[in-house]
């Protein structure tokens, strides 16, 4: 008789630290950490995991732990775990590794999450020039949907997915990625062409042992501080997968993640209840706890089969991935446009970014004509089921970005409307969400346009 | 008893050119260019249109026809036209034009479209370095769907949409448009941090009088000279819309498009069967002419109401957009990641064009393998109904994007598999698409990971 | 060079009468009636059509044209077209023979249709003992949608379909339908065990010279009057598919009908811009004029190959059909539930048409409170986009069929509210449909638990 | 702060047996069985519940446990659970009950389920007559999938729903069942113009002392006895809602159920993993244990401002239900007609019951060439997401249902097809499903039209 239901191989209690978890976490990538479990191919198994901040931002209604929350723990990470094949053979370098998503959702009993801005001095987001105060919503879930007591009179159905999912980098993978983010992180300012409108900053956060984990090496050991000082930070999305934060990588989805060590050693982490493209303000999807049921395959070979590296070396490969069917039907979505022009009027040439910009500020004053602060908008835009879109790349010099909203979000239209009563812009005083001053003085980007 | 049907305002001829249609064409933007037509809010009407090339391109199975195409007459519009209330009062500056697309199509007896990658030297594209040649493919329409001989083995439904809608620009606008443009073009090289991986040339398309086409003002009258040097070129989407190329924006959409003159004078023109998120070829989407029929509505004082201008003026805006509930509905989606790392491996900071560029790169060496040249893939990544998004852009140093490609365009199962037979790559020797050489000496970008 | 575009092979001139069109139609099933036009597998062809009553029933405000209208002349169809292969060779009897529809919609210039409901005695209808009066609602187009000034506050995209295609039926057949419908209609009323519930009358329409239109035959002459006694009336679907009403038979879909004939023979008509499941009314589709554009292939032994016969023949089958993916999404339905039970409280053991006879009523009455009169409420579930469908049909004593409407339709929020302002239900006066009076004398069906 | 997380209100040990939960279930309708637990509005709360058959069907690979079930015991069903308001008024008679499905799926750790065919003798089922014996497939659940190693070759997204929901009848709505199924069971074989197509006996099931369960009403005391005289099978939906196994009602659903007693008391059990519209099979739907997550408002005399009775009484009406937006994306289709001629070849008059049966013989046949047994199909169908749709209910005298199968639940492709190699239907010697001898004499139904 088959087997049913899911074996769990990382269990995480929500009442305890990240460090005293049962098995450990790790907020690392090196090839080093050991694997905490080992999975078969064809097997559904189950692995828990901690918000992202593993409990450090709270779901108090204040955004001070938002404030001065630290950024060298992120992201707590379930794993490394090993995959074997029916016989028992380990992945290889080399190989390919599908791991679809059979299933995941939040933890039980800890069924809520949070968004959040970052303060302009702690972290940033893709608007920080815009709103450098440091913000905090909760949200609530009821099954599938969220709400939030901060956000009111929106409810959505959250397309969940895990942010991180990665293989671990051989070592000749994570030379190329400390090499290449130490030259940007000390020459970008002056040497690349930087577009001037992300202000976020540090560039890149270089390997570091603050804050740092490592699964089972014991802290303070001399592999610990080898370790620790080589191993990759996990903010940005890399070769081996990583932050990707695809937001449709829900239920029924698969992700084929190159293999760079033995066993594969994959990790997962910074479940989203929910998020938008983009995951604007940084700290933007819904955050929360959460669970995954996973099956894996190993397709041997698979690396060279099926992608092409694209750089100097044969590592220089990306994942590939497969969206499932199962996702909430909008029908109907508004739709807002941004070209590369800033905000002081300049042409920039075919930059996304943006353009990407431009749509999104264009969205958050939109919406706050029916009724919330723009802070709150920028929030909602980070963790709602909405879709950035490069809708055209080529026709020189306006990259043309485009973010759409399902309109069925709302309770109210938030269309256009030719008469003016009963519909159309709602003057409402909401509730608002948590925030703290900025105490910073770096220049604010003041947006002529607006009136009073 | 109510009207049916709709009222045909702009009719074309596509046996004749251009310049001999009954209703004249132009191809500027310019406040003086004087309406053809007039409709009122509330009726049908339609638009007919040629293609962008106004013939220029042809059916004929080569690509001489693109490698020397005149970038100078792109891209020919219907229009303008006046919008004026039930009262017959026009539309006003300040106002917002509502444009429903009730429904469009190919003309009949036209169902055939053309997709293509210009000459590094005459146009280029998003990936010019990678592919210098003009090439070209033929697609013929079997209702809504589209097939090519060039590219064997897909036929997709066609997401079919106006690539241009937009309204006339004041003085005003267009004096801000040509001066940031100057700007770029003079200045850009050398002041603007500019992406690397972005080689179409020219940076602008400044106004010029070559192949321009101004409606009903005659040819080298006084007032033509002097339009013909201050009309702004329709290549890059701005303030008023223009070459948006929404792939979306088709059956049952609206737009919702800022009026800066008496009338609103809109025009509209490049049609596409279907189009790719990017256009990533720039000669990219199904070019075909056709036909719109179109209903409009007027906001008074729309754009204040609902527009907030970003930049330093009150013309700083971006239309809104509506999209129907009408599209194919895609099962299952294979998705490729780029991340903000270029081909020779150097690392940019958030850069989404770079990201999306390694996204397309990665797809067409992916698809490649399943029995295709890249030139064919790179065309049909440039007018398949395919997604591009900006999944992260606050994961720094990496923004994150992805393409996704729907399955079910294919005529075979392209995901990856762990069983060789019957599944997994085929080598099949397919026809390819008609192309010519590259004449230039331009540097060639060659990714030092791909073998052989 | 390929093709393009569609070859026009039955061509209708709405300003004509039926019997005066260029390519003669018919409105029954036989053998004999020879093809009018002749496609090769592959080539993608148009076939035009008169609506159902060929222009019998107007855009008239009027339903004195329903209350009269002639039955014995519907359904007017276009064809028949013998299909072959590449190399000439006709469809055999045994083959199957595939219709793509490519794409469909309604006649240059004459986008409008009409629902109706049948009076009592001139045709009747799923509840026409509820509804025994001749109605008629005017629909108008605007591109893919429909509104009417009948029904106000409601305007939907429509899933255009033709209500009828089908094959030519072999001798054998056609006798078989003959005989098996006469003795329904001699017998049935005291034989059959016969769903109490069903009130229109006659129970099948026999033969009859009476309206009796052939295609090519001349009307007068001995073979005329032979095959007008033996031909089969178009009411039903059967065996070659025919009046089979499936609402989603729109672009992209493909009917695999059985070949009965040399050439398969088929034929197409009765084209429907909207249809709810069930065509309530009977009258009930938005009837139009249309247009298709198909494209055959022949599956040589097809029939023995994919079909069973179900019943005492090989001919006792039924076609197959394949749903397209270009539909409208609606994300949101309101379901209304029918058990076997009928009006009077009788208890009926799982009748599925009892069932979904009470869920209709359910629709109607709750509907009614959206300031619409039943009537309205009748045609309007009669012709949009709702789903019939039969959700249990094992849990004896009660079948359960279900009605679901998208509630998208409506200009107002149909759901049942908490809150009464402002949302719930409004009564608004609004404009009727036009309507005669019945004059006949059958009983009416009374709801008892309606109030006033 | 508010609250997270739902409130377990109902809890089940699937080890142990149905009378020896924690909190006592029932399996019969009746105003007199005391509510177990109480929820207030807006409160998100967990119910949980056995199987249908309390673990009397086991996951064995054997048909035995099938062929002798115990009829008499079903449904166990968890509840009645009392609805109060913000203020702790109950739900009053007349009010409507709207329990919002905020999330659900099976009980961790039991993630498996049935499906069967009953016994002729022993439950029977929509096509008993074809196929007499009982049989049994075990479906695990991968996530959102589940598959069978009884029927190879499928799997697919449940849209997993409660098969019953409903409330508490009054004991004025008790008797009119009671009577109206009575009248049923004692003459409806000779009064009733029964369908004769529908084989399954008793055509009702009466109140039985058999196998009753009460809740919290001790077993064996007068009031018991009274009670189980009294009160209502679970069999079939009705008034009350009940067993309405309407396969969307996944999350995000809402059912709007009248309100009888004081408290509303509504019950719920007979989860599925997945159903087929019609649940063809009888115990047809993917049968297991599951939970939950519900939300309830209350609409304050909502009966009469939304309901209207249909029938003698102002009791006589049905639930609302509105469906939710998550539900898997299928692009495409199969679909299988039906029409109202039984398999002797026997006209019928508008009858859909006789038209889906045939519908789902054709889907039957036309599977079963490609490599399945007619039972593994006919489970298949019984629990698979497809859809049965009354397509045409007026066309006399043929009633037009279809069912429609998403293609893509198969691991090859069903469509029929022009070339042979490599497509087309499959000979496979599959696996079949574990299966009982049928035992009785009762004729079986043969199809003359099926060779060997």
């Amino acid at each position: 008789m088959a087997q049913h239901g899911s074996r769990l191989v990382v269990p995480i209690d929500v009442t305890k630290k990240p460090r005293q978890q049962k098995l450990p976490l790790h907020n690392r990538w090196h090839p080093d950490i050991p694997p905490v479990a080992q999975v078969t191919v064809g097997e559904v198994f189950r692995v828990e995991m901690v918000d992202f901040s593993g409990g450090g931002i709270t779901k108090e209604y204040t955004a001070e732990d938002i404030k001065y929350s630290d950024q060298s723990v992120v992201h707590y990470l379930s794993g490394p775990i090993k995959v074997v094949d029916e016989e028992g053979e380990a992945a290889k370098p080399g190989d390919l590794l599908a791991v679809e998503i059979c299933n995941l959702g939040p933890l039980p009993g800890d069924e809520w999450g949070f968004t959040a801005i970052f303060d302009r001095e702690n972290g940033g987001g893709f608007l920080t020039d815009h709103f450098p105060c440091a913000t905090k919503a909760i949200w609530y879930f009821e099954g599938i949907y969220a709400y939030s007591p901060h956000i009111p009179g929106v409810r959505f159905p959250g397309i969940t997915h895990p942010g991180i999912i990665g293989t671990a980098p051989s070592m000749e993978l994570l030379n190329i990625w400390n090499e290449r983010e130490k030259e940007l992180e000390e020459n970008g300012l002056k040497s690349l062409r930087l577009c001037e409108v992300l202000h976020s900053r540090p560039l890149a956060n270089l390997p570091s042992t603050k804050g740092c984990l490592l699964g089972k090496i014991p802290e303070g050991t001399q592999e610990w501080e080898k370790i620790a000082n080589e191993a990759a930070r996990t903010i940005p999305g890399r070769e081996n997968g990583g932050n990707c934060d695809i937001k449709n990588l829900s239920r029924g989805s698969k992700i084929y993640l190159p293999v760079f060590v033995e066993g594969a050693n994959f990790s997962t982490g910074d479940m989203h209840f929910s998020q938008g493209d983009g995951e604007v303000s940084f700290c933007g999807a819904i955050e929360m706890s959460g669970f995954l049921e996973l099956k894996c395959e190993i397709i041997r070979g698979g690396m060279k089969e099926y992608l092409t590296p694209m750089g100097p070396t044969p590592l220089h490969v990306n994942p590939i991935f497969e969206i499932g069917p199962m996702e909430p039907r909008f029908s109907e979505w508004l739709v807002f446009e941004g070209i590369s022009v800033d905000e002081s009027g300049r042409q920039h040439y075919l930059d996304a970014s943006v353009a990407y910009k431009r749509a999104v500020l264009n969205a958050i004053d939109y919406l706050s004509k029916f009724g919330y602060s723009k802070e709150q908008v920028y929030l909602l835009l980070s963790c709602c089921p909405c879709e950035g879109r490069i809708s055209g790349i080529v026709d020189a010099p306006n990259a043309v970005a485009t973010l759409a909203i399902p309109t069925a979000i709302f309770d109210q239209d938030i269309r256009p409307k030719t008469k003016k009563v009963p519909v159309g812009p709602r003057v409402v005083r909401n509730p608002d969400i948590p925030r703290c001053s900025y105490d910073g003085d770096l220049p604010i980007t003041k947006n002529p346009g607006a009136t009073g």
